[in-house]
């Protein structure tokens, strides 16, 4: 029942810390791909289904920081974005990709073994098998937008994002995770994009743009 | 990371098919350590910590014979099985034993093993990387009530138990269950106890109270 990890040229996904401005980001990759004639399903993690989208839910009630609730052990952090990711490419990306849509996801795996593997101190090679059996699909390509941990908290100070129950935690946690992401890219240059998101929006969007067009022209 | 199996002494659990008497034998249970005097935390799984028992709900909300609810992958099942698992133990299981007392659990790992183990055809060794990884506990004592598949559904007619969502399937997934379990006891003998749960409840429930005075007599 292993499975392997198969690259989809056709899924996409955006990785990369808080503030680093993924929801414009997004919005450019969509806008690539729907220019090329493409069909896109657009979506999320954790979440992505009504399933997953109440995981998402149990995820961010039981944050260490929210007065009152049981905060979550990192073990079940972990197998709850596991238990959102099975379903949520068995009901949504793989029958998008099967249909020959394009698949664009904010956050995937690479998020897991930033935030939970390396952030969380998880074993990483208990992250690769979850990976192989529950996940069986990567992405073909990853746009990881890069920018330094302290000029991301100066821009969602405020803000009500994902992991909020991870905006309380220790900068070295974040320190942690944005190395883990790094490392990642440098170790699949073929996958992924290292974007400086430390530049305006609109600059960041642009790139962004441009290497969606590159990659079609190489995968379409 | 990875932690041994830890068989405790102090921790029971209670294990079989549907309508085998498993709440007339954890009484049973609770009674025999009361009379010797032990604090007794009796907790179920999926469940047991507020979070677990929302785990559950999802778990039963999301069957597939459910009208409109979107059913859940076999994989997603086993991972909200495990990450409800992590947090009971962590949170009630643990600190139970650990401040002497002893734990009475309706359904444990084993019930992985059969359920979505043998009953949904998921690899084994995937179960036990989970069991080793997220759980790292085991029971010293398992009280397997067994009973023919057949009868156990005729005593649970009209009942809405945990698995409805597993009671609708087929005999033969019930069967797997059945004879995934009588495995496990035979190969391990040293921890379970097989109990012919064909017997009328009062002659199953003295049993399982003489077991449990046996094992007291030994590990107390």
């Amino acid at each position: 029942m292993t499975e392997l990890l198969v690259p989809h040229p056709r899924f996409i996904t955006l990785e990369g810390g808080e503030g680093a401005g993924k929801s414009t980001a997004l919005a450019a990759v969509r806008e690539a791909l729907q220019s090329s004639g493409y069909e896109v399903v657009r979506t999320r993690e954790p979440g992505g289904t009504p399933l997953a989208e109440k995981i998402r839910g149990l995820l961010l009630e039981n944050r260490p920081s929210a007065g009152g609730s049981e905060a979550l052990v990192p073990e079940t952090e972990l197998l709850l974005m596991f238990a959102a990711r099975a379903q949520h490419v068995r009901e949504v990306i793989r029958p998008a990709l099967q249909r020959g849509a394009y698949v664009v996801c904010d956050r995937f795996t690479d998020s897991s073994y930033a935030y939970q593997g390396a952030g969380r101190g998880l074993d990483q090679s208990w992250i690769e098998d979850l990976e192989r059996r529950a996940v069986g699909l990567r992405p073909g390509l990853t746009l990881l937008l890069d920018l330094d941990v302290r000029q991301g908290r100066a821009r969602t100070r405020g803000r009500d994002l994902w992991p909020d129950r991870i905006e309380s935690e220790q900068d070295d946690f974040f320190e942690r995770v944005r190395e883990c992401f790094r490392l990642r890219a440098a170790a699949d240059p073929g996958r992924f994009r290292l974007i400086d998101a430390t530049r305006p929006a609109a600059v960041v969007a642009s790139e962004v743009g441009a290497v969606v067009s590159e990659w079609l022209r190489h995968a379409g």
